[in-house]
């Protein structure tokens, strides 16, 4: 059950259980205001039915009738992340949470008191996620060895983003630990204008309102070294990909009954290993 | 003790010793060919005795009686690891062995039962180890995370080196074993020409001579993705510093009667944890 839609990021997550061929259960959680009351995938003909939350009680039981073992998928809206979580917990439907936002905190205690099975990530993108898990890990282990060298970092993301990356910050934090030189207001370039995206980065011009291009610049004092590191993300296929991922991962700890049932990204990603 | 006088690696060791006010013992062993009987560094009036493996026996007693605590650092030829190694063993010289090739098998093995404190290690920049140590590591962590990725490689050295850069074909591995696609014959660009290593590369000229350029670039099956490391290196600063910093961590090692007595380039990088 992919909720959210006719949202960018369900859509595409509709589109990526679709073409992997699992099964869909045709009900979405949508917004009060929202103006249809169906939507259709370009991959699939079938109908997604779409409940506002004064429908969603009503209809809930009988749905779960039909599909007893659903796992709900939800990129709605950072303000319906904490209530949405509660309807989930309060019908025991497993769910995979892809929506930033809310109070992180009274999502995690309610969903760890309802005992519910769930992923909880605010970033579903794997290799990013294992790009940044890596990063962390080597400024534990070596948190001298960019000492003295300058960092300096380029992001780009969509116009209507005011604020820097998030995931930039945390690759920052990790670089200025291993003893990397960075300052925000020297050595952080945010690029927002459509025109430069297109001309210095080589955005196509349907992704201007959706990519993420990260670049991180260390250079030694005496300049002879460079090294650099670099995530360019198009559109929201990796995210999409993700939460398929940890839907299937979910899925596999229920008939597994395991005993946690709290995770995270980092569980989806260990996981793999086990099954390569 | 810097050994391999006059060549370029240990003129850039001696340049860094100098540069950070070590004691510098004024000898060096040297082929037997070498024409010159001492050297000048640029940094320092006083001259270095070049001492060829004729000479050398009769002299060492005399050096050590005058340098007993001497550390030698080795960056000579690779026929010539070995025999060198030998020499520092039988006369309890703790060294530092830069130099690559030989037969490492029989280095390690005569090094631990000389049990003379040594680091060795083919790579000495401190950096691209840590690179290299934390790619290994999310290849342990993350087998499967950039499976259907296709890895692209371009490197550029020195038109002198005819095979694929070491480092290169170690990261390769790493990524590989992440799930990543590569052929060496498609996805492998090695640059050797100079005219394109400074037109497309921006190599100065005065290191055309002497650079080693890395990009790797995975790509998602659909294209959205693009991951990418790079490391770049000019001239032999680099690989200078961290020898120069393997030194002072044996002679820690050495007052600190330590039991491990044969380290690698990790370790030097583990123990700058502590220190920091």
């Amino acid at each position: 059950m992919v909720n959210g839609l006719p949202g960018n990021m369900s859509s595409e997550v509709l589109n990526v259980v679709l073409q992997r061929e699992l099964p869909v259960v045709p009900y979405s959680l949508t917004a009060e205001n929202q103006k249809e009351f169906s939507y259709h995938s370009k991959v699939s003909n079938q109908p997604i039915t779409l409940l506002r939350p004064s429908q969603r009680a009503s209809e809930i039981e009988k749905i779960l009738q039909d599909y007893p073992r659903l796992i709900a998928v939800d990129y709605t809206h950072p303000d319906a992340v904490n209530s949405n979580a509660l309807f989930y917990q309060k019908y025991g439907i497993p769910f995979v949470m892809g929506t930033t936002g809310g109070d992180r905190e009274q999502l995690i205690q309610s969903t760890v008191q309802s005992n519910v099975y769930a992923v909880i990530a605010p970033n579903m993108g794997k290799q990013i996620v294992a790009l940044q898990t890596m990063l962390n890990k080597m400024a534990q282990s070596f948190p001298g060895v960019f000492q003295n060298y300058r960092l300096q970092v380029t992001e780009s993301h969509q116009q209507t983003k005011a604020d820097t990356s998030g995931t930039a910050k945390e690759m920052i934090q990790s670089f200025v630990k291993m003893g990397a030189h960075f300052e925000y207001d020297k050595d952080l370039r945010m690029i927002r204008n459509p025109v430069e995206q297109q001309q210095e980065l080589s955005i196509p011009p349907e992704y201007i309102n959706g990519h993420a291009f990260h670049t991180y610049r260390l250079t030694s004092p005496d300049k002879s070294v460079q090294i650099a590191f670099q995530h360019n993300v198009l559109g929201r296929n990796i995210y999409a990909q993700g939460t398929v991922d940890a839907v299937v991962f979910l899925w596999n700890k229920i008939q597994q009954k395991a005993s946690q049932k709290l995770y995270n990204m980092m569980d989806v990603l260990t996981e793999q290993i086990s099954n390569n």
